[in-house]
């Protein structure tokens, strides 16, 4: 056996989507988002009710919270990430030009990432800070938005954090490297879809398929 | 909302059982532990094999493996984790006064653990330190040895590593806090047994049954 640190990866970093939710029929948000409805659905809580019960949630407040399986999930986020990239929908409801600078997400004054976050959009606006997240504002096609991100994330892994269009453009140009998908048993019917079948993926992918208790059921892709 | 600093925890440093096998009958090793035969078991790899196929294992050498749900569970083993407690009769064969200190546990140069490590016995042993790890020897009741070890964590968890025998002194002393343990689909029929049934500890704890794809079926416990 050959000495090794065994505090390292043994792969390269990888790019790992997590705690993403969308509906029985892959529908991950609505199309119309607004300051009101961040995800442009009118019950959003449907999709992600499940994590805000966990003990480990990171937007979590007070004590409390469940510690079985969905916790498992909701205490991975932060574990080994180095750099989080976003679409530009998911950091707000601004779209074309960034006319408010005022607008700093949805996150209040201590957004939850704790590390650099790089946003995605065709606008440059300057890099800000919020307590100890770092937002850049990044033009790129994803595999050059992967390369900056990686450099800095220092060793560390980057978490791809949505919404379903920017999760879809990584897949289709097969950067995903781990990626876990809460589906909720509610039916949607339209807005943004991540999948019609998550069959659609396992050309490329494992998948386990796990029932939760809570009602969603943890879909876990890795690269074949 | 108040401000809070979203790292912390929100409640005190957790005591956790994490990764634990046993048998469907309930039964973590065997009753004649030896060198040859550190579980005292003639298969110990029915237990916990499903952990070692995992990508995230921590003894894991080589690249490669799962990173399904199993992986979660072993991708845990660190997560803020200060100190571990564990019983003598996992540090290795011996018993009564340590006659051979040449043995310094079954791990090799490079222990899992990188932390401190409190090895309960009644009998005296220098500390020493193994790369980043360093066991120390401990007397005392659970709850003392218990203080002892939340001090050493600087306000991490502590993680109690079994086997069998110290776990159940700690779930006897009501100082467990979250129990992850992996049933095996395998009868032992003897040995030293955790539980008749996981249903015993409900009155104290919340328990979530998960099967997993490996055969396995992860028991999930958190305090009520």
């Amino acid at each position: 056996m050959m000495r090794q640190d065994l505090t390292r990866k043994h792969v390269d970093q990888l790019l790992r989507v997590m705690n993403f939710n969308v509906s029985s029929d892959g529908i991950g948000a609505g199309e119309h988002q607004s300051l009101e409805r961040p995800f442009g659905l009118d019950h959003p809580e449907r999709l992600f009710a499940w994590a805000g019960a966990t003990a480990s949630w990171p937007m979590r407040t007070d004590a409390g919270g469940s510690r079985g399986l969905d916790d498992y999930f909701t205490r991975d986020f932060a574990r080994d990430i180095g750099v989080e990239i976003m679409g530009r929908n998911k950091f707000g409801p601004q779209r074309g030009p960034w006319n408010d600078h005022e607008w700093r997400g949805w996150w209040g004054e201590e957004p939850p990432f704790r590390t650099p976050v790089f946003v995605m959009t065709h606008h440059k606006r300057p890099s800000f800070t919020l307590s100890d997240t770092t937002f850049h504002f990044v033009d790129g096609d994803p595999a050059t938005v992967l390369t900056r991100a990686r450099e800095a994330a220092q060793g560390k892994d980057v978490r791809l954090g949505g919404g379903v269009t920017t999760i879809r453009q990584f897949l289709d140009a097969d950067l995903v490297d781990t990626m876990h998908v809460a589906v909720s048993p509610v039916r949607l019917g339209s807005g943004l879809r991540l999948w019609d079948s998550p069959d659609e993926l396992l050309d490329r992918f494992h998948l386990e398929v796990v029932p939760s208790p809570s009602g969603v059921t943890h879909h876990l892709f890795w690269r074949r």
